[in-house]
């Protein structure tokens, strides 16, 4: 028999009853699976019971709702909770429930936004914090709601950096709509964590930060409720509730027993590990529903003309300028985009959003991992977010990359100080893997401007755009080539010199299709026309054009980038090329040795791919 | 005229004097380059004249001498702090730092061990702390020689998350061997710091993470002697000397005055700089050497029978087994060895070595960037550090395996649980971008073996390989299929099915390997034998035997890969081909959907990169 609980009638006895059926129904699904994390969700089941019952605020009929609350389980191994909470709650049936881990249930082994009450993926431990502050973020200062952010976090996790980056950045925008649960259950995967049951060490911790820290005994209903009380009534300030729990808790077998992390119980066990839990009453939980609002507080998509910056052919700018400049034209003709930097924008140039638009810019400081993080939390909000910060410190936000394709975010990166090229700052600041990177992210889109008109269209082009969209800009400036009437689409090329003729093509990007053009005119001289094509679309590549050159060119290619030789440009050509059988001649120009510094000349000539490596592959191939 | 400064001699008016002429040189060697970062020099000179006339132990004509200090600048764009202080001290001449920042010059925009002092590239923001752990981690436990490790660290890095992964390890660790001085001059790169000059939120944090603290007034010398004397005298706990100071301290035009980060002087207002600062009393301090030892404490190299373990063809192991096992066997054979893993080394396998060899295994929690991190500390003690986490999770620390290749560090690291082949934990926890992103580091080696024996060949040989060397291994157990008699040299490959008539050749790594011959059974009963190459070296990659394969199948190839399409074997396979003009009829088999929950075949097939799959594209191209 079915029995409802609603936030009246919720009280210490139910609360109790409704732990032991998530406790049962993790271990019911994770037995069925035959794996998948019962322990580590036992640990946290009374915390669960207690928001569900009373402080969530979340319409499960309809997740658009802007007023909802955020549940996140930065824990996300802990999912057989999550989906018996979903169950508890009505919103999946126990059937469903059943299929946990199944091929091609929504119910994975870790939450994805699949299942439409999943904000973002988790199971790369340390996001789920920093996700939420970015969520938080966009509730206090964009969104101006009073929806709440409630986050799941495990002790083991509390190791990962990126959970004081979020503890930094939560208090400085005094995140009041913030709360961190810390499932302090003391065990790790295969050991006790760092600071054990020493719930004192993460108060004195969250507290340094600037947080309210709140210590319970994590099984202990009415504890639980009043920590929640207590975190709803802290003006400006994030909450911290750090409650000591037991892994596997209610069970004996499990409770507080090491090397059991990540262990289904077996078949064999199941019975008597049910029958220590007690009868499951099919609770039923009422989840208080949030005031049904009148829609989103924010216009989507273009509200005015946009108004994109140009350069007259012949000038000299960096593209990274013409990132910023058009980033402001896009932030005056849309309200839903916001920008983000990691305390460096005055070098990627986001400066000039963050001057016109200081309530939708948002500092990060030099902390990259958050800086993504709050990107996909702005992204959850339904935001059109630009992250920017040096293209090579975007390599310390990879696991957030990665997993932000996992979670279907729309965010745009922009990484400025690409390449040898950069000069004399040195190989610490040059992005040379970057394109490999963000190639090899799900669904992403890699692109590359070589003057200001395409960078700032491109610019244009990526609000357009769904998943991860990286914008590769460049440090030095570079001549305007082509003129503001031109367009460039995603997924397209340019041709930038061709004739009937032609020896053989050179495929560049960004400051080689400078190099490039200065090869083109000294083999011009000579008597090798050569064909150029700027590749300012790395991913998706504009397949048709290049197979179409290297035919028109008798299969003679040049490559030529600046980047290391792996995943870059001359492999993503290779591939494109590789759909056809014709016999390829070609020569990749890519940064070979490790660079120093100099000047940006000194070091594109060092790396071998100035305009005299370009003319000598090409000759060496209209010699073959 | 030089005055010799020493550590009987030195006093207040010897550091003053010292800090100016550091605040000189600093502002002349950036003015002279036209770039760089004088005023995050001057801002923490007072604290580095100290350092190196009273308490560094360092042999600058033998950087060699086990007994030395370690100095790491964290904030690495205060090179020309770095390189004056060398001046100071004798190891470079004058001429030499007026070279900073030129093409050639080994003085770097930011310091690299091309400098022969320098431990290990910096220059990515919060990277030198945790690589100090390391250092730390090696002097304490390993080394346990008296030598100190002394880091610089910039406030703006404190935003880091990686910095207090460094502050939660290095407590656990007790390293009283460290000392980070914190130069707290306010002012990032365009703002004000999260925390300004507010010392105390620094010293709570410390505190509350385990660590001794102490505010002082960076620019009081007496204060920064009492410092360092304090930090010498906590056992068991690291010390954070929090120095107040001011950027550009001395020159009244550049003293906290924001907007002037990464600005050199410009040349009409060096002199009115130089003038402020007074004159330059060419000191040199005689720095105080430490004992010349008697050589390293251990022994590198072989020092017994290495006793791989081997496995019958036909048994079943995954190569994740292999790995610790093999791992195990290495720690038997070689004292040099040590091994960490971020917390997961029961599914990484590494707990093999952690049982056997405890003194040798740190376990490093969840914190990836650490582990990297602790790992090249260790090799700047010639350690051979073994890291290991899942795959996947080597996305975290992609910014420390960049810099560690700029360290020239030599590393190993063992991804576990690559590709959909993990099955039902889903892709949060499937190494899909790692080939893309090990490829793309300078002078890395990636290997892939698809057998246990193969397995624990690869770990022998990477003991032997310089630079980043990763291997990638998979959860599933595999049949084995090489004889324990075969050898596996990294470059090389195997062919593991081969006849004269074969329609076309399939090149794969790990588990495709076994889709391959599962295929190759398949087509051999339709009458079409094909070549099966396993690439289990995808860089570098052998280049040879895969041409002469294309050539003997008629440029009929299919790469088949547990990754995304980019930057992996698939690409490996091309460029190396690339190389010859034939013409290629190549079909690439990669996953190309998100992928789900579900049985490891499951997976296989729904990626599109299952057995049938290649039936499929042989026959395709059998038919061409």
């Amino acid at each position: 028999m079915t029995q409802q609980i609603n936030q009246e009638t919720a009280g210490t006895e139910q609360w109790h009853s409704l732990a032991q059926q998530l406790r049962i129904d993790s271990i019911r699904s994770s037995t069925g699976a035959g794996s998948g994390h019962p322990t580590s969700s036992m640990s946290a089941a009374d915390l669960l019971a207690v928001l569900l019952s009373k402080y969530l605020r979340y319409d499960f009929d309809h997740p658009e709702n802007p007023n909802n609350d955020h549940l996140i389980f930065s824990k996300g191994h802990a999912s057989p909770l999550l989906y018996s909470v979903y169950k508890a709650a009505g919103a999946i049936s126990d059937e469903e429930l059943m299929t946990f881990r199944e091929f091609g249930s929504r119910l994975q082994g870790h939450p994805t936004p699949q299942i439409p009450w999943v904000d973002v993926a988790t199971g790369s431990l340390g996001q789920g914090l920093p996700i939420g502050v970015g969520v938080a973020l966009a509730g206090k200062y964009l969104d101006r709601l009073p929806y709440r952010v409630w986050v799941l976090c495990g002790d083991s996790e509390m190791a990962e950096g990126s959970m004081w980056e979020a503890f930094q950045h939560a208090a400085f925008y005094k995140l009041d709509n913030l709360t961190a649960i810390l499932d302090m259950n003391r065990l790790g995967q295969t050991r006790e964590t760092m600071d054990g049951w020493h719930g004192d060490h993460y108060a004195a911790r969250a507290e340094a930060f600037g947080w309210h820290a709140v210590q319970i005994d994590g099984h202990d209903p009415e504890q639980i409720d009043q920590a929640y009380a207590e975190a709803l009534d802290q003006p400006d300030r994030p909450t911290l509730i750090i409650a000591q729990t037991r892994k596997g808790r209610g069970v004996s077998f499990l409770e507080d027993v090491d090397g059991m992390h990540g262990k289904p119980v077996s078949e064999d066990q199941e019975q008597a590990a049910l029958d220590e839990l007690g009868d499951a009453d099919n609770l039923l939980v009422e989840v208080r529903k949030p005031d049904p609002g009148s829609g989103e507080n924010f216009t989507a998509g273009l509200t005015g003309a946009l108004n994109l910056p140009t350069w007259e052919v012949g000038d000299e700018e960096a593209t990274r300028g013409a990132y910023g400049a058009a980033l402001k034209a896009l932030g005056g003709a849309r309200e839903d985009v916001v920008a983000l930097d990691g305390e460096v924008s005055n070098s990627t140039k986001s400066e000039e959003f963050a001057e016109e638009y200081p309530d939708r810019y948002f500092e990060m400081f030099i902390s990259e991992q958050q800086l993504v993080s709050a990107a996909v939390g702005m992204s959850v909000r339904h935001r059109v977010p630009f992250a920017s910060s040096f293209a090579a410190f975007f390599t310390r936000a990879y696991d957030f990359i990665r997993m932000a394709a996992i979670s279907r975010a729309n965010i745009r990166l922009s990484g400025s100080h690409a390449g040898v090229s950069i000069g004399e700052d040195g190989p610490s600041q040059m992005a040379l893997e970057d394109i490999a990177m963000m190639r090899a992210v799900h669904g992403s889109t890699v692109l590359q401007p070589c003057d200001a008109n395409q960078a700032a269209k491109l610019v244009a082009e990526m609000a357009e755009r769904d998943g991860i969209v990286f914008l590769r800009t460049l440090r030095p400036k570079t001549p305007v080539i082509y003129d503001p009437s031109e367009d460039f689409s995603i997924g397209g090329s340019k041709t930038v010199r061709s004739s009937d003729d032609d020896a053989a093509t050179v495929i560049a990007s960004g400051i080689t299709v400078h190099e490039a053009i200065k090869a083109a005119d000294e083999l011009k001289e000579s008597g090798i026309p050569i064909r150029i094509i700027d590749a300012y679309s790395i991913k998706p590549i504009d397949g048709d054009t290049l197979r179409e050159a290297a035919r028109a060119t008798g299969g003679k290619v040049v490559a030529v980038e600046d980047h290391w030789p792996e995943g870059g440009l001359g492999e993503a050509v290779l591939s494109a090329l590789s759909e056809e059988a014709d016999a390829l001649h070609f020569e990749h120009l890519a940064v070979g040795i490790m660079p120093g510094s100099g000047s940006s000349a000194e070091l594109l000539d060092a790396a071998g791919i100035s305009s005299h490596h370009i003319v000598d592959a090409v000759r060496k191939l209209a010699n073959d």
